[in-house]
């Protein structure tokens, strides 16, 4: 595994992969303007009459269940499957899972009928779909039985996937190995739909990096706290910081990224 | 009744109680972002399946008729009867009542069958809900017969809520007193989704002070006018102040917000 | 035909138009802000119960298939029936047409059965809807077979309509005549939902000037175009460009905006 999220964004800008969201009304605009900014195209289709076309000319696909109901569960079931078959990788955000039986088992559901490259949540939320200890209040972790790298690393090698678990460190695992990326900002959390933000711009980062999703993972996570540090520094509360944020992934600079990054391998 | 706005935000910086809101699709990100500024937690969700058990972990429940639907209809109704049962208050926002019947009926459709602590609405659709003349265009208030004091009066008597009646100047009523609201901005009128985050702050504040709705749902209002008010102060117009209003939500101080508070019995 | 933006942005701000929106999800809180911004009344309403209603008091009908699913198509093909019978002019955003099968027979569909006014897409989007030869990845264009301007006319005669199709120069033909539209800059690409604005502010431009959608059409296009030109100008990237966007749009000047519209007749 190389990390080295400055190549990987370079990659990007150059190829500028389609990411189909299937995301939650409140972030829908967010995570389109996030993936723009780092310089991919956002698409976002739900009616089962075309997700699996559209899942079809994407790079990657990100499952959200924000404010999911039951035609958005079998759009999303229909469009990880077209990404399964296709190879296409998938990250998968259980936005709530903890909070009501509905999120949990619809992510659980999501989780045995598609492929799941990537699975992006909180600590509560993460605990939640590996059975253990787990405090979910809405869509806001109250807390883990866990410490976030063993919960990362128990999750990946249950679930079979890579787990990406953010808070103040975040850290990703493939079962094996665990990388811990602290870049970030405390006003991250002020910002609705910024985790949402997380889980979309993992999803361009695989379409950059499809052949480590571990690296693409921790990568994105850096990319987006780096441009977290960049926009705090301009703003005056969190409105200022989540227009700032924008403009500061849209001014990430491939060149010197790396040398900002800080992800270490635990 | 103690007038205290500084005092239920410390309670609800302390508390950070979850507020759950089916709310409309155009407002979602925004109302979501005014609660977490202002110190709360927000939850959207609307799903038939899940929304009495996020009611159920809530500490208040917004409902907002702005982009409505059948099936969203039925999550209000349910999740309305869940905070009903449990004794969570609920604040009402029946946007463009008065405009199609459609509106109308649904407004009065939740305010029968659901115990709504605070209807929060502009002249034209509080004038509506209570059969007096009213005129509304789309979702914009163009007037209504009686004065905006007695219309907030006559609106909790008869429908035994407090009333919350926001203009130029706010009209708080639980049927028997009135307070005048004067804090604002004419920049709010400039910004789509104002008014929801007026209903949404008024959750906010019942959550913080549940026992009290009607000193609660000034409070909200003239936090939200301050805030206003600050934000206007660096605007250069509706974008730079809308992203101004979140900074200046989350910078409102406890301890001298009383002194700037504008609430008037009248 | 006599182009004055700066006459009908005058007439608009007198009129305060409302302007009947159904729209994708992604953009809705965007194209009603612009709306508020320019000085008309946005609202969103797309259940079959209140469509025919909404429309019917409106004075234009914008429909945006971005984030379509059947219920919504319904409901646009109602209410555009609704505004034909009335004579309300209608924009259609083909978004995404030629992505996939849905989006381009939808499109299709609602061509048909609905009396478009002004078609509003990129040239992949245009080009898929006169069956001539198109590249659209998501909602994005990645090119057509024609000259933007050829297009435009094509796209006018064959459909019968008002035909508008954007890019770094925008084109507008009645099917006859072409006018090309230069005001603009580069960051309106950076940031979502900025042609889903141009549409909503060439309904905005009907409503004030339904006689003449040709001129219409176009001045909605400069308008826009010099708004972004003024944004840029204080912009650090795309998210501070898209708070001052609205900014601008407000600050538009109808004393002074003809003095800055490039609109040229090929």
């Amino acid at each position: 595994m190389t990390i080295g999220a400055g190549g990987t964004l370079r990659t990007l800008r150059e190829r500028k992969p389609l990411v189909h969201q299937i995301t939650n009304y409140v972030v829908m605009n967010e995570t389109a303007n996030a993936t723009l900014a780092i310089g991919a195209l956002p698409v976002m289709a739900h009616a089962r009459e075309e997700v699996e076309e559209m899942t079809g000319i994407a790079s990657a696909l990100v499952l959200n269940i924000g404010t999911l109901s039951p035609a958005w569960v079998e759009a999303m079931l229909a469009a990880g499957r077209a990404a399964g078959s296709r190879g296409i990788p998938v990250v998968l955000d259980p936005v709530g899972a903890g909070a009501t039986a509905y999120r949990t088992e619809t992510a659980r559901r999501l989780l045995e009928a598609v492929p799941v490259t990537v699975l992006r949540g909180n600590p509560g939320e993460v605990a939640t779909l590996v059975g253990t200890e787990a405090e979910v209040r809405g869509v806001e972790s109250m807390g883990a039985g866990l410490e976030p790298a063993e919960l990362a690393r128990r999750a990946a090698r249950q679930l079979g996937l890579v787990a990406s678990v953010t808070g103040a460190v975040d850290h990703v695992s493939d079962g094996e190995r665990v990388l811990a990326v602290s870049n970030g900002h405390a006003l991250l959390a002020a910002v609705t739909g910024t985790g949402c933000i997380s889980s979309a711009l993992t999803g361009c980062f695989l379409a950059a990096k499809p052949g480590d999703p571990f690296a693409a993972a921790a990568e994105a996570l850096a990319a987006l706290g780096v441009a977290a540090e960049d926009a705090a520094a301009g703003a005056a509360g969190p409105g200022t910081f989540h227009a700032g944020l924008y403009d500061a992934l849209h001014a990430l600079d491939p060149a010197t990224l790396d040398l900002r990054v800080r992800i270490e391998e635990l």
